[in-house]
């Protein structure tokens, strides 16, 4: 019996995120989103995760317009990673942000909201899911499963989680595999289990860090997952996806055959490899990684590795990398063993270098840790040993929190940023301006500096 | 019931072949050995292929020397490459010194023979497997599919030759697909059949050029492949092999566990991952491919690619090159679907490179061409065209060659070119020396007049 699979296509997000530091322009995409939006993706991942960000401070373009113009170009539907109440930001954002944010997305054109929060803790979930449900857009709203090794991961956990998420409302779920730790029968199990407790499409996602990323995809799709996350073949493989013409190839003439045919995939991919060739030459980027199977044990996302060995660099101290590597874990686990992702990848990392380059532990604590140790991001999967946070982090009783949305409850709310920001001489602010000035105050007001014309609030 | 898949390491060999044009020094091995020879591989590929030309031509090292270090420090089985009648050089050489070759590879230490064809024919193979069957220090001699997709290739036509080859008295047969062409339950359905209809191991060796490698690997070890060859991550993937590593933790824990224990391989991958960065800087090489999985459609090996595009941008004409991977196709096809494997692939792109760069086709032909069209180098899997041998590429009726092994017969003999060699005023050259010259007569002649001392023959 027939039950193609469908591919969500990554080329003009995760691909480039994952191999040109999240580098491409809106004109690099421009001339092939008409061939894209033929192709019969289930959806394009376009914007969110670091999109936001570099758009205003590298690529000095606005990240709302840039959805507009997509969402003007495209019928397939563009889908964007959010990071629940940490929306693109690395702070926790008042509820009423969060929602506003949520709304502006969906209006603009967001038709998926795929939503995970970096502790698996489903309170960081809830108001951005809300939100999305609540949309008149009724964009579809996917909630995941932040992928992680540790002992207290189990794939019923996740399935637990899974159901959960399914009760809130969502309408998929996926598997969010951001350093490719997942192992083929691994992911054979997980999904299998998935099918049988859930009624919803499941998705995998999934990076090629590891060497696991297609013959993953293939366990997957034989224990039946719905959709897998593919890049075209010049932003694929690596610490990127798994190649969507060589998955359409392993598929064809089988009962999961994709149906997409993979020639109308040649020019497209013919001009990503030039854009890929000159987003590495503009941007003094490498552009590829060696594959690295002992990702599995100190579970650094591909990016981030890459930033920390620099950081050592600069500092003199190139000779510690593998000290670090191995602290990594060790520095996992004192806190609870979370998944390893942004925000908590960046803090863990911080946390190991720093470590690493006093030559003593914990001597020197970032406030970050401390706060994601004391609770301010949410529940992590292993309490925190009480001695360690008391007296190792020397964190006072009363600044250990239990419910984190009281926290989220007194973060500066949107009313707030849009004062601070008229305040600050840009009169009248669109809500969009606001939200960016929300995110990422100081790059933001460098952008509005460049471009806010006189009275009115930035629109070209 | 526990089924342990073997694995094969190519990092010595196949490895740095595919991603370094060959290049890694003897030095760069050594230090390494020891832990290599501790890992519990099946064999090491270290010898064979494009090593012996390149030892002689670009690293001034003697391949025989290099064979009998190697074998000095290995317990390990080592294995070589041999292209049967072609041994390791361009053209078919005379029985007697495809015997001698053999005879002196397995003497200096070579514990596997990997023979193949590039037509899949066997009496190309013949000479060289009865060889190594007859070699006193009893080598393991194994016959070779060389993979292939074309309208007359099927999985039915390789058992057929795997039979053969077993019947010709090989210990294991090899499934060579050298350029990524075989999807992963294609390989499933290969191997199921050649463990059913075959008493002797199956090992599957393939390359991560159109991304199936690791897919490929996992699907052909649930239908029961007996040994996969990997290399080390640093060169593995692209145009390489799958990674070891990765294919190690894939199978943890499964029936087929591997029993290699991968945290020993992390120094040893470490220490060649500088040697690769140091080999790219020292020989200004590429050192990574980006995945292509339109090679199932030009079937050129990725090396090879890189030289044709080459080829066109010295003559100006860079703008051809999509011209000259839709030429490729169609020169197969006249020329009789052969395997594109050296040397056919080297032939048929030059064949296709100077139709495109002439801009009328067959107007210039070279004569490996003409003689792989008349059947010089054997039987290919279709017969050529009467029309086309006879009209488009003026080949004389007397010059078809029905029985190739006629054609050996008259090539140039031992003692012919060693009393060449002596001509040249090598007075009293060794068996190896005759063999090196034999090969590649002017590279050897070259290498010689730098180390040759005096009247003796040269022996460092």
């Amino acid at each position: 019996m027939a039950k193609p699979v469908k591919i969500m296509e990554t080329v003009l997000r995760d691909g480039h995120q994952s191999l040109c530091a999240t580098r491409m322009h809106l004109s690099d995409m421009l001339p092939q989103l008409a061939a894209l939006d033929q192709v019969g993706y289930k959806a394009l991942e376009a914007w969110g995760g670091a999109t936001f960000d570099t758009c205003l401070r590298f690529l000095d373009e606005d990240p709302w317009e840039r959805l507009d113009t997509l969402k003007s170009k495209l019928k397939t539907p563009i889908q964007m990673l959010l990071r629940g109440q940490n929306l693109l930001g690395y702070n926790h954002y008042s509820n009423d942000v969060v929602e506003k944010f949520v709304q502006k997305a969906s209006q603009h054109g967001i038709g998926v909201f795929r939503i995970f929060d970096a502790l698996n803790d489903v309170r960081n979930l809830k108001v951005a899911i809300n939100a999305a449900l609540n949309c008149p857009e009724k964009p579809e709203v996917q909630g995941c499963l932040v992928y992680t090794i540790s002992p207290v991961h189990t794939n019923d956990t996740f399935v637990k989680l899974a159901k959960e998420l399914q009760e809130m409302g969502c309408h998929s779920i996926c598997i969010k595999d951001m350093s490719g730790l997942l192992k083929p029968y691994v992911a054979e199990d997980l999904v299998k289990k998935l099918k049988s407790e859930l009624d919803i499409p499941v998705e995998l996602h999934t990076h090629c860090t590891s060497g696991f990323g297609h013959a993953t995809y293939l366990k997957a799709v034989e224990a039946g997952v719905d959709i897998i996350d593919c890049a075209l073949a010049p932003f694929s493989s690596d610490t990127s996806q798994p190649c969507t013409e060589t998955m359409i190839r392993m598929l064809e003439g089988t009962e999961h055959d994709t149906g997409i045919d993979v020639q109308q995939l040649t020019p497209i991919s013919k001009h990503f490899l030039e854009v890929k060739k000159r987003l590495i030459k503009e941007f003094n980027l490498k552009g590829y990684f060696d594959i690295n199977p002992n990702v599995l044990d100190f579970q650094i996302p591909g990016g981030m590795l890459s930033n920390l060995a620099n950081q050592l660099k600069e500092a003199g101290m190139e000779d510690k990398y593998q000290d670090l590597l191995d602290e990594m874990p060790r520095v996992r686990k004192d806190i609870g063993y979370p998944p390893l992702v942004t925000p908590s990848s960046q803090i863990v990392g911080t946390m190991a270098t720093f470590n690493v380059m006093s030559g003593e532990r914990y001597k020197m604590v970032p406030n970050e840790f401390k706060d994601l140790a004391r609770g301010k991001f949410g529940r992590t999967p292993v309490p925190v040993d009480h001695d360690f946070l008391t007296k190792t982090l020397h964190i006072a009783e009363e600044d250990i929190i239990e419910d984190c949305s009281v926290e989220d409850a007194k973060a500066e709310t949107f009313d707030q940023f849009k004062a601070e920001l008229i305040g600050k001489g840009f009169l009248n602010p669109t809500d969009e301006d606001v939200l960016s000035y929300a995110l990422f105050p100081q790059v933001a007001e460098e952008f509005f500096k460049k471009h806010y014309q006189s009275i009115t609030a930035y629109r070209r």
